[in-house]
């Protein structure tokens, strides 16, 4: 069994440094690049990309609100056709750095609130996976599933990779229970690493309130903002690994 | 005999309108279409990709510095990589738009103090050429003969379109005459067209003190910017096929 | 009687033009001047103080969100510190051009998404409201009554300008009739007028279902955008003389 | 004796850190606030100065070119009106901060790029001090000996603070040596007091090739942007200290 494992990426913005991009790059098999909209720009992307093809990690586009104020968190009310070109504009800026890296993009997936936006409200995900499709249709859709984002990738025909989060906890409803919630977080590998495995194995999750819920996981997304969120990264690889989950691109999966 | 008509197009932004892109993409061979640098936006870039189809004009990019507010008309000083990486995005990002409309993006051609910058200094020039190249080796490259953009690209080996200026007078060096100085432009449409019929069909050009200097053309820049510099494309494209001279997108006459 | 006649102004940017400030400062008595944030920059705002002064124009600051692409009427979701951080700046920025020009910044009122914000929502106004104390709490604040941009503004002790719409109508509810809907808007000058007078006179206006909505107003907004919308003020400002009501900036009311 | 030591701080950005703030902030005298041009926003503003208050150092305007990408390092052809109205926004937009905080603003220092070509160009040196000047002509300028900001300062009347830097060197010229040299940098803080003593002693420096040269300093420009340079202040301050020079804001020593 394989697993791909997911980060976002390429963060820092001119002489700022946010995230362990070098640390990190190596460990997961998908890096979800910002594209200069919530955070990131070109000299960060051309080196975020560089660095990715060095280690074999598979690269995605990773739009975002354009606010890197709010660091693309805020949500910003914008129409569907609005979305639309804000997510084509990125995705297309990112690709430039990927053709001349001589890299192919793998997958989207939003940022942040846009992120949020897109798994709730159906106008926003439609913005998002038009802008994919009319881009280029075999790029894989990265949403979990019960979501907008998810039902509108599957009715266009996109491909969409069904991702769960390392480090959260999951409601009886099948969605992340929020973070102003005591339980909403895991903070130890092993209990992340076994609910990945209970998503993989029996396609459930148990909800903090003991309730199985359905589950199906093709990526999870993990994070390295931080040595700490480095070191659970290490610790979960080799938790899946220990169980016989290997860690795999999801595009090379499929 | 054919030449190309190239017009600054989609600089609008936002809520704030520039130059009668309507009137002028029927009228013109070639849109550069500004990449959201020094102006357009996502919006914008969309709707001018789609109109310059409708047309049946020719794309181009229109990177600029990232300068709305002077709208790129103030150099910043950049190295040769930022200047690369610069234009890479905004190529990036207007091709996605070209994607999805089905249109082949023809061309690039930097704006306003990137384009002056590229035209004397060879980093500059360096910068630009090598992302044109990377991003794709058989976009066609606007940029008038003696100069270093020129000089880079045709070394670079990328099909270097030559470009001259309708409104402007030259000097003896081959150079445009500096718009502070009294001869600087050429208000008459008739003028324009026997400048740009003497470079099409004697490869020279008469500089402001008489001088009989050496000039090509593939291109002629124009502008439309308010209604008298409609009028002046009208009058000129008039002028020029009643000269036998028939407008036409550069990479179609390659 | 007297009235106060107040229009969004200084929403220029860059190279580009918006609205008629030259036409319109002369015949209003209080210009909201953008700050920045929306809409403006420094160099607008230094001319548009210095015309304001010219025609004896009371200044106040338009605060926005910081979405010029949006021209600030998208909603950004702002925590009330962020508001009053981001008003705060804005102020501060339009006063230094105020005490450039020896000019008494005269008032405030917010711009389009973040105005609709603080009308309704009690953490924006409070953001606002709190700003404008903080930096100088005799500025007059401009809100329409019914609102709680208004009753947070009573509450912390600022002066606050009842404002009404020239060219909008009301519901029963004493809010604005929605722009979606058919009677929203007012385009004669001479029913604007009634409708003022009416509430000067009466301390009511005839919401668009006929009921008798209590209403009072100390300054009414009007546009500035076109031609058409100049005539308006002209006629507006006509019509409200012919029946006794002289136009005066707030702050000479008080 | 007293002398004035300064540093860059506020240069944070969104969730994006720079500097240590906190560290720094008790051991220097006047802090050059960021206001959101070349770093810096609302918020990184408004905790900084509040900060800045807490410890008792003087609050001084720190306005950069409109470039966060670049950090404002990378120089922006402006003209000396626009320089003027850049530099006046800025120092509004703190302004407003301190006014919220009850702190008086003490000092103007421009940034970087802007700082750079202030001290060259005396276009750019006048627009920075006329910003001053028509603000509040009470605030202190910051600059270098034999510099044009300097020479625009004390002709337009302003009070001007001396300039000079712990971890430099000076060439004959009594100008920096460019960053490029070897010797460029004194990285003994023992060294660095050496240099301040001598200059406020003796008046004089001596410069990189063994020339003394003529110096004067009211106010020390230290970094703060890692431990080391933390610990460099540490040892500054101390040994000034040792050899009877106290650390005083420039604004109480005048």
């Amino acid at each position: 069994m394989t697993i791909d494992l997911n980060c976002d990426l390429g963060e820092s913005y001119g002489v700022y440094t946010l995230g362990m991009d070098q640390e990190v790059l190596p460990l997961v098999s998908s890096a979800n690049i910002a594209c200069g909209g919530h955070a990131g720009d070109a000299a960060v992307m051309a080196h975020t990309v560089a660095l990715a093809k060095q280690y074999g990690t598979a690269v995605g586009a990773h739009p975002g609100f354009l606010d890197k104020e709010g660091f693309g968190r805020r949500h910003i009310a914008m129409k569907e056709e609005e979305i639309y070109q804000l997510c084509l504009y990125q995705i297309g800026a990112l690709h430039a750095f990927c053709v001349a890296e001589g890299v192919k993009m793998q997958h989207v997936k939003p940022h942040g609130a846009l992120y949020n936006a897109a798994l709730r409200d159906s106008d926003v995900a439609k913005g998002v996976v038009r802008a994919v499709k009319d881009f280029n249709k075999d790029l894989l859709l990265f949403a979990p599933v019960h979501t907008e984002l998810h039902a509108q990738g599957e009715r266009e025909g996109l491909q969409v990779v069904k991702e769960i989060f390392a480090d959260r906890t999951y409601a009886a409803e099948g969605t992340l229970t929020p973070r102003t919630e005591k339980k909403a977080f895991i903070d130890q590998p092993e209990k992340a690493a076994d609910q990945v495995l209970e998503v993989l194995q029996k396609g459930t999750v148990r909800a903090v309130d003991g309730t199985v819920v359905a589950m199906e996981a093709d990526t999870v997304c993990v994070h390295g903002d931080n040595e700490q969120a480095v070191l659970f990264i290490q610790h979960l690889k080799k938790q899946l690994e220990h169980h016989g989950t290997r860690v795999q691109a999801a595009g090379d999966r499929i």
